[in-house]
């Protein structure tokens, strides 16, 4: 079968699974969205769903992890970069009329318990998250940089959840602020 | 039929919906574990899962809304407050081997997009949620207390979706000490 398929599955995937989240999605909804026969699925995912969606998870986690370079590598300092990264964020989610928030986040609180496989792969994402944002933090030392790191990663997710729930990205901005102010008292 | 028949069905669903989000939750898990006949969900509900959906949440929203009151109205001082808020749901989250994180925002994830009427309870809930923070800042101003509420709410519920992915509870260590010390700074 052609890997173009197994790509298309894993892209269907991801979107499904951060629109609606991952116990809503059948395979029979994912194999339609990628014009792809339910076959191919368990041809290329013996492992099925579960298998698919930690790749997926992975998948839109690389991609995501991108945006922290992309931002905090042309702010002039780290403190705008937080504030950019939290407006990117509230942006994109009023251009996509509230949906598209976090890949990750959804399956996460929905799976944890009851996959260990799709754990895992969440897990690794946002750790891969945390080391991308480590070095991002100018003259801060490591350890605190991590904590900036997680803290900015935190209030990002609970803020989606919040904005979501009220279709406003009033929590996306406030805080963005407190954690901007945070790395600001740390950079003294 | 009886009216605990109704208190059970909406009991199981919130119980459910926290455990494994809204879209795993059938209608036939509800009605099994209030050890009530199919029919009485539809007699109580008969809008189905999504109205029987809305006011699970809206009982699990006033119920974990007592929190803030049980915590800040006991702590010393409201830096202290925070402290003891994140504490007490890091050792919940243990307690419960990371099950049982926050009963609202799964769902608010989950269906946000896709249920109008399920939004409106989640969006409620955090208002309340947010009404219940703002008095208990001490001197603060109210819009800061309000915005220093609303970041409280952000921190924890990020550190929830990071914690349960990590089966760890350092996210709501520093989550927590950074709203802390934001509060800190705000009382001056």
């Amino acid at each position: 079968m052609p890997t173009d398929t197994r790509d298309r599955l894993v892209d269907s995937g991801a979107e499904l699974f951060r629109r609606q989240g991952y116990s809503a999605t059948g395979i029979k909804q994912i194999v339609e969205e990628a014009r792809a026969p339910v076959a191919s699925l368990y041809h290329f995912f013996p492992g099925g769903k579960e298998q698919l969606g930690a790749e997926a998870i992975r998948r839109s986690g690389a991609m995501y992890e991108l945006l922290i370079p992309a931002i905090f590598d042309v702010a002039p300092d780290p403190v705008t970069g937080v504030r950019m990264f939290f407006a990117g964020a509230a942006e994109h989610l009023v251009e996509t009329d509230y949906e598209d928030a976090c890949p990750i986040a959804t399956v996460a609180l929905e799976v944890s318990s009851h996959s260990e496989v799709m754990r895992e792969a969440c897990a690794e994402v946002f750790d891969s998250w945390i080391a991308a944002g480590v070095g991002r933090f100018g003259e801060i030392e490591p350890r605190i940089a991590r904590e900036l790191t997680i803290a900015m990663l935190c209030a990002l997710e609970g803020a989606f959840v919040l904005a979501r729930a009220q279709r406003s990205t009033e929590p996306l901005a406030i805080a963005g602020e407190i954690v901007a102010r945070s790395v600001e008292a740390a950079l003294g």
